[in-house]
């Protein structure tokens, strides 16, 4: 095989074995995993994954191998991976990898779950699967840059290769068939940030089609279907045609060595990431100064610059979905509650409490923030009190980062509580699920993870 | 109604009725149907295609509404579209519309035909979605222009929307539910040129999830689903992230009035259409001067960058799908055979005298030639003989272009012989589905094309 970056990258991924991953890798693959089941159920009953979940039922088979975790129903693999996919992400509870600013649970989990399943395969077989997704994922958004981002939404995008590495894995590709999955998924990649300013609904969208495609990647190389070999690195690949920034180099960075798993981020609050470290830098300095919402007059959150082009279009959001993309309407919840969880989005986010604190929010590109970015993510915020004073807060890493991760019981207790809220599971249930959840590794075949639709108590 | 051009073009495709299209269109759309047809029934057999048909078997349901014409099964209207898509464009048989570089029927008519059959549409319904699909697609193409084509398949990225065009249509969607139409599907288009240089299969994938992503989007806007307003001409849409020549008033250019579906060609050749005005001129240089290949010394193609783009990297090519990318074996074809049908290139793609001829073919930038594409082809080729002449000749009008145009008789030939040389259909069963396919727009309710598997004689 030629040593071109992808065909680098396409050979580790098909060679990764269980035995071959540190053992706290494994750890927080497992955490990642019961941290994604979590957002998988919180997109139930959302209106846009409830259409997609409708079109799947009315295209797809009527049953099959593969679990629809919020609707405890079934379908064959690719109809599991584009509902799961399109559930995962629409809550804004999903991991995310800072240096990439890609989502990779939403879109790696939906993927290596419905094969998994499908192939009864063991738990090691699915962590290794996941861990060649998280890795070859988080290299290709890194890859794609900061240009790729500024236009596109690289969950979606390099997404559809994280999932073709995991569903590749999984069906037992050689580097060869893997490498030709990788062309066939990026040259299905896709994902456009313009619904943005229209609170649209592509979001889930987009990470139930790079699951979904990705997968079919997957089966067709597992086929002999062929794809371009240097989909990334190429003359007319996915960096020249979507990037102007993009670094082969990264796709190779110190591959077995080290592990961008390991690097994720869990999200605290239910908003855009690019919300976070602004939100628990003015936890803080509210927290330090003894304040409540009715001290603060004005507040500027000192950002990087991929916040201001995600967040800068969204100034009175219309929709519960698109006030996680407010910067203003996140702090405003932080301010009056202390946290901008499920619960105070839902019932408050256009509140006249909270629209009046959003008009009082600005964010300001700060050098230091910036050049730091995307692999720090530094939180900074400067406030005026309504007295007179100026205060300024700094946090290094948010609440979730790797420096300032979630313990086991904050990632139970949260999963719990995303399944409550959209009425997924109930509490017994849960009870039930969640060991199943954490003990995934020692799985001698993958089965399915929720009850039986009525089965649990009511 | 914000009048963007996406909104008008969204507006024009779902509120376009038979009744307001000229009479020579609806001929030429019901031309372009048959024409297409031969093309989808072409891909039988081939690889790639029954990899994606083994897919969607896999997959999808066992039956379903939606027929798949080369085996004659059925499935929902998804996997239909997925299937015939990727049918239709591996021969390099289907049309061409020159000015924006796109093949509209192999993404058009997948999905209008799926959708028009599972909801048993009028003949003139689907014309009515047709005709919607290619106007809106050409100018989407157009719109996205020369820069775009130099890295993207425009059949994958326009296509998505076209095909979300015809298939919204047919689902009866007003401007607003069309607009989100065409944002769903301007989010999921995809396709890069890279696989072209590795001889890939992506070319039928390309079409197939075009025809399929396009399909999706429609009736996720059906169901109430949203989608980026201004996906096309969007601050991060797709001119901005995938095009540096992007001109929006393309995408509304006459609407109407200019009949761009008129404006498409029909492939004489079965090989891509760049080589096409080359071949032609050869042809006519060895007729003007009754030349046989063997008084040949060499061959200039004088040509338009995109040829070069295109056709440069296929030096020497491994496969037949990759040969009809080769200017030098294309014309070694037509100068030994003076065709270069399915045959010439199944038979002897790699014989030592077309291997032979190809070396001593050459292409070169034209300035006329170059100047006047995309919206003319113009061909010219210069030879050396080898008794020491040089001879120049032209073509202002390729063979199949609409100064050109087939005949419905050399159409009908056309589509026979595709039929008998993939086998999906003997002479018979052709004498049957024939007239069906050329009074298709005089139906009551779009049904099943094909006679039933087994039902025709042996």
């Amino acid at each position: 095989m030629d040593e071109t970056p992808s065909a680098r990258l396409a050979a580790f991924a098909a060679g990764l074995r269980y035995e071959d991953i540190p053992q706290p890798v494994v750890e927080r693959a497992v955490d990642l995993f019961v941290d994604w089941a979590g957002s998988a159920l919180a997109g139930k009953g959302v209106r846009p994954v409830e259409i997609v979940a409708a079109f799947a039922a009315r295209m797809g088979p009527a049953d099959g191998p593969s679990e629809l975790l919020a609707s405890r129903g079934s379908s064959s693999p690719l109809f599991a991976a584009l509902v799961n996919g399109a559930a995962s992400h629409v809550a804004e509870q999903d991991d995310v990898h800072n240096g990439s600013v890609f989502h990779p649970a939403a879109v790696v989990f939906p993927a290596a779950l419905a094969v998994a399943q499908a192939n009864r395969a063991s738990g090691r077989d699915f962590i290794a699967a996941v861990v060649a997704g998280y890795e070859a994922g988080i290299r290709i958004g890194e890859f794609l840059g900061r240009s790729h981002y500024r236009i596109f939404h690289t969950t979606g995008t390099a997404g559809a290769l994280a999932a073709a590495a995991a569903a590749g894995r999984l069906l037992g590709l050689n580097p060869a068939a893997m490498l030709d999955a990788f062309g066939s998924a990026g040259t299905q990649a896709a994902g456009l940030w313009e619904f943005l300013r229209d609170a649209a609904d592509s979001k889930p969208l987009h990470t139930g089609k790079a699951a979904a495609n990705g997968l079919i990647a997957a089966y067709l190389a597992a086929d002999g279907f062929t794809g371009a070999r240097r989909i990334l690195e190429g003359a007319q690949g996915m960096g020249a045609g979507m990037s102007s920034d993009a670094d082969p180099a990264r796709l190779t960075d110190r591959l077995g060595v080290r592990w961008a798993l390991a690097e994720t981020s869990f999200k605290f609050h239910a908003s855009c990431r690019h919300t976070h470290p602004a939100a628990d830098a003015l936890l803080k300095a509210m927290q330090d100064n003894d304040l409540t919402i009715d001290d603060i007059g004005s507040v500027t959150a000192l950002v990087h610059q991929a916040a201001i082009d995600v967040l800068g279009p969204v100034t009175a959001p219309a929709s519960v979905h698109q006030a996680k993309f407010s910067m203003g309407t996140t702090l405003g919840l932080i301010a009056a509650h202390g946290r901008a969880g499920m619960g105070e989005f839902q019932n408050g986010f256009d509140s006249p409490e909270i629209a009046g604190f959003r008009e009082r929010v600005a964010m300001r590109l700060d050098d230091e923030v910036n050049a730091a970015y995307p692999a720090r993510w530094i939180g900074k915020v400067a406030l005026e009190t309504r007295d007179g004073r100026h205060i300024e807060a700094r946090v290094d890493d948010p609440k979730g980062d790797p420096g300032n991760t979630l313990s086991r019981e904050e990632i139970d207790a949260k999963v719990r509580g995303l399944a409550a809220f959209s009425r997924a599971a109930d509490a017994a249930e849960m009870d039930m699920v969640l060991p199943r959840l954490w003990t995934i590794e020692r799985a001698n075949h993958i089965g399915a993870l929720m009850p039986a639709r009525g089965a649990g108590p009511s």
